[in-house]
């Protein structure tokens, strides 16, 4: 299996992982606040635990990219060579540092020092913003198909940034939770279809890059994975409303 | 009369009724709020109508796409040619597949479930949003009038979702709505106006494409049909306000 | 003078006249609220002035456009020739329109019929959008200079046209105002200068297109005339808060 | 030591000072009105101070630009060459005479004159969509690596301006003017790198322009220096957190 695709499915799941567990938290946290007006909403223990995950994996994704054996082991210059060495791994870790600042933020605003509420949602889109910059300005030399895969990825990771620095200003908007959730849904669900597309697992070159009608189908797949996102989002937010007993629900509210 | 002119012009029809529909209603709506501050502005039965005609007729569509004898027939990829099968066709079922899951949310949500307020404004974002997307980046191979009249087509579109997903956080405000419903009349005349561009019911070729100033033209023709659609819009709004008698209005509100 | 010096000069008094007349009456305004809080702030008769004034000269303009020597004579496509007579008339006389529409819409909205507050702002942002959008697309064919200094006065009339459509949501925001105020005056000394460096008043050819130098001095000259747009909008509200004594101030309000 | 350098390393240093200056009195401005909420949060004279401080460098900035013995000594036009003198030492000082602008407004609006609050952040605002726009059209002529360093220093002056657009609406937000503050120690800094990489203080040429694997490095340098920013930025802000005493805090809140 190419190692591309490895890392491709990886990030992949990731994004999913979150995307999942928020489609539960969201809307039970909805469905406690219509219950129970009175009470705070609780917030804390789910929000502290989703930041110490998401810095603890960010941290994993770093050295990982480092210290793979074709990693560049902390190196950045070559000096035998006179060039820059794996920038594609350096970027990736620079995304991944964003994310665990991102995490520490969430990790640290939880916490009895009451930071300014929203914070957390403006270092996650501090990181979506750097993902999608350094998404932008990759080195595709003209692979159109490469290009074409993560321009649509990119709309994916703005969107999600669009909508985690709304929610800066209007916090606990479930409208907005739900959005940002389908984004990281679709986001992770595309991440494993470049990796299928560019590097299939079962070995063998990637699609046709010179065949236009690939660009056409993969526009059109890209929402298809949305049409999925929005689907998962809305089944889990269905079950709740249904099965929730009245009295206290439990996912830490 | 040739395929894509039909196309062209049903869907623009639909829009257009769209638009029309809401022309009468959102004024009507208005003037009810005002009269009667006191009731709930029973919104429901004329929403709830709304997202199943609107469910319907994406699913009509839908169907068409895919069994005309020209379309796909659900099959995506032809294993004899090794190629994508009528991607177009896919491409509009694609975008039917959303307004469905738009029309479905309007049904849901004045359902005794009650949805969160606002997320069938989102649907309807994200429709226009995937419509816009697929519209730009369908297969021109160098047509520069397809190109222009589609690139006019897609600002009328973003539009209507920029409108809509405002309508996210600012419910029931009636320049939003005016706006809105403009915007589906711009697009569904303007989509009549591709048909007979592009494929006039008469037979025979389209405009000239290497004559720029057909795109002048068709630059300020976008102009004049935004100008019916605001003439049909405050004609109807205008009506209301001077025929409606003080009591009750129908429409069911 | 050169026809084209004339119609850019004449576009340009045109909205520097209104930039005038708004920075003195938008500080009024303010002033006097400041002043007398329990007064609904009388508006209306300023606006229904302006709003006929707006809608006078659009409809003159229209006029003047097509029945010069030179023009359409409403004329829209030539059978002789079989092309379209005089796109760019016919382009001015439909941004005309628009202007005429907000006019029209200024007017019957501070009329007794009481049309929903902020109609008349969103149509002023239509206006400035189809402007925009018809100065985008106007045939430069390769005139680099003239391209460069239209797509410097979209960037005022798109400033213009974001700051009404915020208007329509935060009304007698003082501060908007201004700034909507300021871009009018820029939008209208930049059409003067325009009307010099393409066809100077004096005869002779204008600038030389293919000196990259001469962009750079008028991007910069652009700079300079929002300068010269904020020095005026200044002085004008600056003269109003020393001279204007405690009690009614005129202007209607 | 290249006068470009020179240059570059003194903008740079003007924002970071104001971004050093900022990350530490917006926290405590945030401490002192949460801890008491009674009395206005004085603000004042730390602006009035900020204002003059602004206005003196942009001063003095465009006397150096027009005086070094290089400069165009207020002269525009050269009838000698029949070109103009010096374009770019003019750019920089449009840029500085919007920020001389912005500084007396900051020092105006704190006067006992009562301009109308935000109009100080909208004069920021421009200034800083005017140092974009001047970047934007800057003559790069054919150079690579000079055009990707000054599109990416534009990121964080337009950043940087949405921010204080929004604190127009939104006064005293402290995530806002956190995230403003941030951007501008990511300008500082950005311009000192644009120094060191285009003309670097020992002499020699600048980075080779045709390895696009600089381009590459860069990209992501940006992120870095963004990540040094925000560290900044949370550790001037956490130890006023710790260390704030209860009672007043200096720096004339």
């Amino acid at each position: 299996m190419p190692a591309s695709f490895l890392g491709s499915a990886l990030r992949g799941t990731f994004f999913l992982a979150f995307g999942l567990w928020w489609s539960v938290r969201y809307p039970l946290k909805y469905l406690n606040r219509k219950g129970a007006v009175e009470g705070q909403p609780g917030r804390g223990r789910a929000e502290l635990f989703e930041g110490a995950v998401k810095a603890f994996f960010a941290l994993v994704g770093i050295l990982v990219e480092q210290f793979v054996p074709s990693g560049p082991h902390l190196q950045l210059y070559s000096p035998k060579t006179h060039s820059w060495t794996d920038l594609t791994h350096w970027h990736y870790s620079t995304i991944y540092l964003f994310f665990l600042l991102s995490g520490i933020t969430d990790v640290v605003s939880h916490s009895p020092l009451k930071l300014p509420p929203g914070l957390e949602r403006l270092s996650l889109t501090l990181a979506l913003l750097v993902e999608g910059l350094l998404f932008c300005f990759r080195d595709y030399s003209d692979a159109v198909l490469d290009q074409h895969l993560h321009s649509l990825l990119v709309m994916a990771i703005f969107a999600g940034a669009l909508c985690a620095f709304l929610e800066v200003f209007l916090q606990d908007h479930i409208i907005l939770e739900t959005f940002r959730t389908s984004t990281f849904l679709l986001q992770g669900s595309w991440l494993w279809q470049i990796g299928f597309v560019l590097s299939p697992p079962w070995g063998g070159p990637g699609w046709d890059d010179s065949d236009s009608s690939n660009l056409l189908f993969l526009t059109m797949c890209f929402c298809w994975h949305y049409i999925g996102a929005l689907v998962v989002v809305a089944t889990n937010g269905g079950k709740l409303v249904f099965k929730a007993p009245g009295g206290c629900r439990s996912l830490w509210c």
